[in-house]
């Protein structure tokens, strides 16, 4: 049987070296099917896949709870600015094992409950959720698999389709639950009139034009590879970013710490200055996530106090946000222009290859790193 | 003037060799002083210094907002855990300088936002509170300089009396801000009616009893120096907690990177096998911080994974916590037993120590860290 699965997983790579890599190629096409499970692409508007069942009221709802562990917990960090900036609601995240120990205090009305998890089987995730629907809250659940324990049990289930996920470090996944999460903070930010009519239209067109901007940004991928020979050499590497892409920072760390066994930290860039930067010397590369935004500035002054203590800075950006930067950045990844609202969801493909392209380089087991299981269905 | 300035300096650290080691030391008077500014001790009760002048209506309270930088930042992450389970409230923490640029979504009634900072200038922080004064909510400070900005402009204050900091890591006014959270934390609880009179009168007792603890486990020094030995060869360093006591690792995390230049993170233990578990290996030591409550079953569960995989394993906890793990931990630090309710607050001071020491053993400016400002005063 073992090597019937074996022989079955290998001709399923395809073209393609590791699971990792063809789910990172996969991206076009899993965020597509999951936008197109939410937008009304002629009306230009977004519809819930089960608002005619188990439907969310948004104008009643003052405060949004998210439960998720690991990479579906980035997730929701960067949902948090979209639910608060699109819709104006009140968001809080947390980290499923640290929420269901500690009897959250919860709002007595007007909550709602997300939860954000691959498989669907996350632990402490379901415990959660199970928390929050024995407190009264109505619960919705953005899976991947809908036959799965936490989609049951939600009132409301929130696919992804982004398809079968083999490696163990997740990122087709984590793109769909991003576009999933946006599509529904839209449908929310319509539904409490805090978007107009044209806003809505800007933001479904913005979703609509993901898939191909994610392709290209695919074609970064000798660019990459070629820094990431560089970066292999690190031990250590800080990920910055501010924003909505300060998740994006702590996705990216994550993802090279799960492959590559390289010791990379995700940091909000204005807190370089309360602790991190005393790390930074000419061995330790730092990433930027910033595109040429309103926080941009920011991240510039940022980039510039590292440069300036010799640290090796590699800035994702846009051509606006690479031009601004000058010679500060040792190297420079050229994203294309976007809408800032799908910004984290397109700058979550360059951190990924990086990650996967240095994994490699240092030779490790890329899509079965070494103490990580693919579904964390034990506490 | 320079040489008379080193001078003076040099006098006020007395016997201790850097101000950062005279102000671990000084945590049984800066913390008692500080609870006595709330504790009436004979009516083991906690009065706000301010109530008579802009008292908070605790019972209108619906959320709380805490907003910081840094290792205050970490302080209002234990508090949160405090607020909601002694007052019920429910709380949202925030790093100053994102909250100030997502123009975030507050609560439109019985809304009130905590800031704490050492200096009371920290730039991040004092334009988050002029934010929220604009949105109408109620403001209240926690500071140590209340001839400061934000003590200034907040509704109302509530000092910690840590005296003045040297050290640019801080250390006694973490443990202050840590002591006027408990107690205001206390008050809010008996004015919710969430606090029967015994249980009130156990957690007073408890604050009451901190700084004897905090002496106790300050003759832990030798033994901490002894490890710190060897931790100082490391070149990364894994902090976990679960709970209250997840802060505390990402607070020990943050002041080893301060002043030992080595990479270390803090992360929630249940975290640990969405990602860092990767990161294992005989090199790379794990602290764990977890005294035997509640959680210490899940806590000894991660422990036990990260033996299993040759980590180092470093057990902060108490005399039963250390029997329950056996051989696993390499090292054992015993504080004292003590109420769970404080625990966060004793268990800083190993964190502290051990940063301490390892920079010592390192040779770097313990007082002046690279790269490092005391204040962060502009953006």
């Amino acid at each position: 049987v073992t090597i019937v699965q074996g022989a079955g997983a290998a001709a399923e790579k395809g073209n393609y070296r590791h699971f990792m890599q063809k789910e990172i190629f996969e991206q076009p096409d899993s965020t597509a099917r999951t936008i197109g499970a939410y937008l009304n692409v002629l009306n230009q508007t977004v519809t819930l896949p089960e608002e005619n069942g188990e439907a969310i009221d948004w104008k009643e709802i003052t405060s949004l709870q998210m439960v998720a562990c690991g990479t579906a917990h980035y997730a929701t960090r960067v949902a948090e600015y979209w639910f608060e900036q699109v819709a104006g609601i009140p968001v809080k995240t947390d980290i499923a094992s640290e929420f269901r120990y500690r009897d959250p205090a919860l709002p007595r009305t007007g909550g709602l409950a997300i939860f954000v998890s691959q498989s669907g089987e996350t632990a402490d995730t379901l415990a959660a959720l199970r928390y929050c629907k024995a407190q009264g809250l109505k619960t919705a659940a953005v899976v991947n698999v809908p036959t799965s324990t936490i989609a049951r049990e939600a009132d409301l289930v929130l696919p992804t389709l982004a398809g079968p996920e083999i490696g163990v470090a997740s990122t087709k996944a984590f793109t769909a639950q991003l576009s999933a999460l946006a599509a529904v903070a839209i449908s929310a930010g319509r539904a409490r009139e805090m978007l107009s009519r044209d806003a809505e239209i800007r933001l479904v067109r913005a979703l609509t034009e993901l898939p191909r901007l994610i392709s290209t940004t695919l074609a970064l991928d000798e660019r990459i590879e070629a820094l990431a020979r560089d970066i292999a050499k690190a031990t250590d590497v800080i990920y910055l970013g501010r924003g909505v892409h300060y998740p994006i920072a702590l996705e990216g760390a994550l993802k090279l710490k799960e492959i590559s066994y390289i010791h990379a930290e995700g940091y909000a860039s204005g807190e370089l200055k309360h602790g991190p930067i005393a790390l930074i010397d000419e061995e330790t590369p730092v990433v930027f996530v910033a595109p040429f935004d309103g926080l941009f500035d920011k991240s510039l002054s940022n980039l510039q106090e590292v440069a300036a203590r010799r640290g090796e800075v590699i800035l994702i950006s846009d051509e606006a946000g690479l031009r601004a930067a000058g010679e500060a950045p040792a190297h420079r990844i050229e994203l294309p222009d976007c809408d800032p609202f799908i910004a984290p969801i397109l700058y979550s493909v360059p951190v990924q290859l990086l990650a996967y392209h240095v994994a490699v380089e240092k030779g490790t087991d890329v899509d079965q790193p070494r103490n990580l299981a693919k579904s964390v269905t034990v506490e």
